[in-house]
């Protein structure tokens, strides 16, 4: 088990360097919200299709984290969006320090909007804070509706949840009402989407909610 | 970003009571695997699905790690097998501590296997040994073929890949040739076994694999 004490210094320097961030941001009007999700939950294609709507209307930049690889940063590329990949090397989540030292990599003053894609993990990333905005969680129907019970910090700190990948809704075994009325325990204020990335299903609510974000913060 | 050297030392610590353990199952003829996967990939109901059919046959015990609740732990009581649940209380892992703290739980005598359902993570259960003889790993096709590239050290890790949710493979997009492949890249030894847990698909053969090695270890 880890030591508390040394968890509890590691969390509290990171609550530090996180409010260093979040100023940083303000004083730049750039909106940051922090895009977190189990492996494989779709953060990448509902990324993908976000842009798609909203990098017409505003300029958004993107932080990719993994543990290894480029691959997301190149599917994010092609958009032609800046983005910037982290490799974590082994640790399971980004933390503030990663995204203060890569945030020279983009002219702040140019951006809008910077999405983080937060490494695949339904623990570790809810503990730490980067500085954003928005904690936005991605769950997708084929993992099961027990997903609130069993994660609950994830669901205490999102602002929103998207409900992802209901194109599986007939072929998986998911009751929409318990996994929203479970989180919704955890979360009095917790707004939810119902769409699938895949498909488009469901989009363009989330991408107007965004949207709405993203001007409240523009200077 | 965490300080290398606490790591370091927590994973050493962690190497010795894995150990340690390990010497405690062999002496007692108990073969023990670690079930390891995303959240939602399927390990609970795979674990029900794999007792229905082997629990006529061994004596097996269930060690349930979640981060919060005991529902795991439930669905697998009702199936008379003795087990017990673990709460991590926020630890996104299990460690052989945690492990050796919960044996007393059982008779060791009395089992012929002892199956540890982690806590759902790719990144951190794979660094953590407990002392078991494999490392299972489930992956959902509901979850992408690009796994093997962006969690490398799971898959180099596991002596088993269950490809779970085969049964969704015609509602997404999952190239299950590639996928493969790139988990022996990372794994010249993975045994791959295709099924549905959900719907019982390919349950035969992994089952035949798991007894398998449960008579080798059993005294």
């Amino acid at each position: 088990m880890h030591d508390i004490a040394v968890d509890t210094d590691i969390l509290a320097s990171n609550e530090a360097m996180a409010l260093h961030n979040r100023e940083h941001f303000r004083e730049h009007g750039v909106y940051v919200c922090n895009l977190m999700s189990a492996p494989g939950a779709g953060k990448t294609t509902l990324l993908e299709r976000t842009l798609a709507q909203l990098a017409p209307r505003f300029r958004i930049g993107v932080i990719e984290g993994d543990v290894q690889g480029r691959e997301d940063a190149e599917r994010i590329a092609k958009l032609g969006v800046p983005v910037v990949q982290i490799n974590t090397g082994g640790a399971c989540h980004l933390d503030a320090r990663l995204i203060h030292h890569h945030l020279d990599s983009f002219v702040l003053d140019d951006l809008d909007a910077l999405v983080i894609e937060n490494v695949g993990n339904l623990v570790c990333p809810a503990e730490f804070d980067l500085g954003e905005q928005d904690k936005i969680m991605l769950l997708s129907v084929a993992e099961g509706d027990d997903k609130p019970k069993k994660y609950p910090v994830m669901f205490h700190v999102a602002r929103v949840l998207l409900l992802n990948k209901m194109d599986l809704l007939p072929h998986v075994t998911f009751d929409v009402a318990r996994a929203e009325r479970d989180a919704r325990a955890l979360n009095l204020d917790l707004e939810i989407f119902r769409l699938s990335a895949r498909t488009g299903e469901g989009l363009d609510a989330w991408c107007a909610w965004l949207a709405d974000r993203i001007e409240r913060v523009r200077t």
